[in-house]
């Protein structure tokens, strides 16, 4: 309906002209001007134009951070090389998936036996919609995305100190939440609670939105009623012919709801990472790494151990053990993007500052356990309508999560068993995976106690503390680890500068590995270009 | 892991045995007791055990509660025809397709535009998860589904009464409520507004809960900090590198958060309709009218205008014009399940009983007119990370919906451009439909001023009070009607049982026209056999 002659160029080509000229600051004020900012740090692929002739870089590490730099700096013409000490690309972006094996730390290995198209993300499971450079590259790279389901109203609650530890919907643990808190507000709003905070005008106008919101009774109550159950669901739902006329539910007393602590899932549920629209890609995380791996495929050399880094004599040597041949090798370039884990990266004789030392020193890693259970059917959907989301419980594992791929297919389907944080995940990484999978399936059948273990294949099971290529799941940043380490560890440092997620404020989610590497290699470029 | 020969039988299989042996009242119990119940009255299909030998169905109408009959006394050994005034099976189960005509009452012909791919369903467009019906079909009759978003976090509220007008993000304002909410709640409490309510240990345990579930900071205070947004997002959200660090926002004005009448939003997407998962299917609502179709294909004669209903004799004789030859002509069986829409069926000679002709005419007929908009990009995913979900606004046209189908593809994609309500459906009706293309333009540009009307391609419009074969939307009952007529509505007429979503308790919903046909059908096999 416009003349093509008289287009409109897009916010984001503007943008980019913007970038070109300004750099990534100037942009960023751009952005946040444009009302485009608020979501995400990310003004589009760095603009690094023009290497330094002839300039080269060493990558170690094929993570998500360090493959991205790969391709941006190789685009923008540096001899790149990376080495990688897994035989595959992706580091903790991966999926397990039927014939794959698994070696951990102590020597436990798992073949596993999934069927076609299941698989465990052990790492990273979901995407905000906020996370905008990892959907950018998804979307350049071809990954393709499908829905993921993190709040589900028809998923469960279980807690041992609430309703004698039978599980409960969460759709009418929050309704009752909501709707006692509405209750009682008008209530304390009658009682005078509010006078020095409110006009009367205000009061009664809050009145009249809390009846609405907790779908509340004419008389701010909320009760048992065809109001009350249109959001927590019937005892009889409506329909159709002689029988159609639904009956309502009776409300949870609010003594048992606050017993379920369902605040704290309905707050998990609202965070700003956990809000919709979340995606995974289409066939498992690890598509991700896949498709980054392709871009840089020519550029990687995997099973390559680091040992040494040395950054003298104006150039920085990377000393490391070929595991397929066991020889040791030694891999020479101008600059250095090293995403080694810290907990990895302490253990390699590290030619740089002292300061840089003791940052990598000083950051302590988390660990978890993810455990998938593949189940002959999907009942979960079938007896229960419960399609994807997350099911809570104080046990453990910590939830269940059931899969948001492949809905209203035939089985055999995958759930996420255990989500292990804390000292549970140090326990279960006690345990041989087999002995983790057996306890998950026990603990998960708290929610699904007729079917659970009865439609129970196989499983897989990874303790991060125990993975051979990151000894933990993620950087663990204090208010005093940041304040004194954070600002050194991401410096360059001479011709070196790390990059992933444990170099950003994003730190566990890919978003931070990506934006941690752009800002990374900008740096390094200019740096490079100054040189 | 367990042995075939020991296999519990499925809680389905259980169900099922009960209903072959109880029929649907004692299975109805069967499932409250065994939990299942709450979410649906779908008891697994029909058991209509031996149809009465010889006996004949007439169908009238293809929409989903005629083709389910038809499929369901076809299988149970009944000779069923179906007369369909449409050229098409599915009825307001219908997506408009690129190279589609439309005609509506008053002649206005439409010929769809839309890519290869894309569509407009003008009825029904969202599958709640506790219809269970219709799922149960979808999965039997090989419809894909795929998630429909209904809330997103990023999408936009806009009403002429706040914010002078400027569309806010529903983030931002529902955390921004429930945080309040919260603040004001503990700050009532320490006013002794709950003094009589609670005692003094669950008056501490609230407030802890409050501060968790509002965001609230160590003083109970919802304020400008790292803890709301981690909720409502950042000025400047966690990066990498040099600059990782977020900048917290700054909460809304209470005030301003009540004249946005947020409240009204969350409820509607907190509703048991609108609560995860949804679904639709992939390709366009309409995919399950010709799934029904592909079942009942050899039973449906299509153009078949019903003029008369007859059932004198010991027979049904149906008197209607063939619309291809324009020709009167007759169909007899021994029964009549009729699912034509009160406002037609009104309109046709029909031999029934005086109650159930005053039932039919008691019940009028919402109307609502549906816009979609073709755009050459999708640019609210690329630009605001808005994937999927509704922006609400005040205006007429009451909302727009981003597709939930072909997230992060390249454009044109289609926006629901339209979902009007009441008085102002009315008004969208008396415009030609091109003008309400234009009107929805306008009126939706209030949420991406820069791009709506600049990337507009072309549109579609339905308004169902000029739907020659529905005259509206879906029957509205109240509770004096319901009253009055619904139980002579439902009853078996002699050879004759109405069906639809007219029929039923769960109105304008495809799993009320479901629900109410295998009702109706189950009441005249059982009539059909004690004849």
């Amino acid at each position: 309906m416009t003349d093509a002659g008289e287009r409109v160029p897009t916010r984001r080509e503007v943008l980019h002209a913007i970038g070109v000229m300004g750099g990534a600051s100037v942009l960023y004020q751009a952005m946040a001007t444009m009302g485009h900012a608020a979501e995400t740090q990310f003004a589009g692929p760095p603009n690094l134009s023009g290497a330094r002739p002839g300039a080269s870089v060493l990558v170690l590490g094929a993570g998500l951070a360090g493959m991205l730099a790969t391709y941006e700096l190789g685009k923008a013409g540096y001899t790149v090389q990376i080495l990688e000490y897994n035989m595959r690309p992706g580091g903790r972006n991966w999926s397990l998936y039927g014939g794959d094996t698994y070696t951990e730390l102590g020597g436990a290995t798992q073949k596993i036996g999934f069927a076609p198209g299941n698989y465990l993300n052990p790492g990273p499971w979901r995407i905000p919609y906020h996370h905008r450079t990892l959907l950018h590259y998804c979307k350049a790279f071809g990954v393709a995305l499908e829905p993921f389901i993190q709040l589900n109203h028809q998923a469960l609650v279980q807690s041992a100190g609430a309703f004698g530890g039978k599980p409960q919907r969460y759709r009418d643990l929050a309704a009752d939440w909501d709707g006692n808190v509405a209750e009682l507000l008008a209530k304390a709003i009658d009682n005078k609670g509010l006078d020095t905070a409110m006009t009367a005008e205000d009061r009664d106008r809050l009145k009249l939105a809390l009846r609405e919101w907790g779908f509340l009774d004419k008389d701010l109550r909320y009760v048992r009623g065809l109001k009350s159950s249109r959001r927590r669901g019937y005892d009889r739902p409506p329909g159709g012919g002689v029988n159609g006329a639904p009956i309502p539910s009776e409300p949870i007393p609010f003594k048992d709801v606050m017993d379920s602590k369902v605040w704290a899932t309905i707050a998990q549920h609202m965070e700003n990472d956990h809000q919709t629209t979340m995606f995974q890609p289409v066939g498992g995380m690890g598509m991700i790494g896949k498709a980054f791996g392709r871009q840089v495929a020519d550029k990687v050399r995997f099973g390559a151990k680091v040992t040494k880094i040395d950054q003298s004599g104006g150039a920085v040597t990377v000393t490391y053990t070929d595991l397929a041949s066991n020889t040791v090798q030694t891999a020479k370039a101008d600059y250095c993007v090293c995403t080694i884990p810290l907990g990895i990266l302490s253990q390699i004789d590290l030619d740089a500052s002292t300061g840089l030392r003791a940052a990598i020193a000083a950051v302590p890693y988390s660990n978890s356990v993810k455990v998938g259970l593949e189940m002959r059917s999907r009942f979960w959907e079938e007896d229960e309508a419960i399609y994807g989301g997350i099911s809570f419980t104080d046990r453990a594992i910590s939830m269940i999560s059931y899969p948001s791929g492949g809905m209203h297919s035939a089985g055999p389907g995958v759930i996420l068993g255990a989500y292990t944080f804390g000292p549970a995940s140090y326990k279960f990484a006690g345990m041989p995976p087999e002995q983790r999978i057996a306890e998950a399936l026990e603990q998960g059948s708290v929610f699904h106690p007729g079917r659970y273990k009865e439609q129970f294949i196989g499983g897989a099971a990874v303790a991060w503390s125990r993975s051979p290529f990151t000894l933990g799941c993620c950087a663990q940043w204090n208010e005093d680890t940041r304040k004194e380490h954070y600002q050194t560890l991401v410096a360059v440092d001479d011709r070196i500068v790390l990059a992933g997620e444990h170099a950003s404020y994003v730190g566990c989610w890919m978003e931070g590995a990506l934006l941690s590497s752009i800002d990374a290699i900008t740096r390094l470029h200019k740096r490079a270009l100054e040189a």
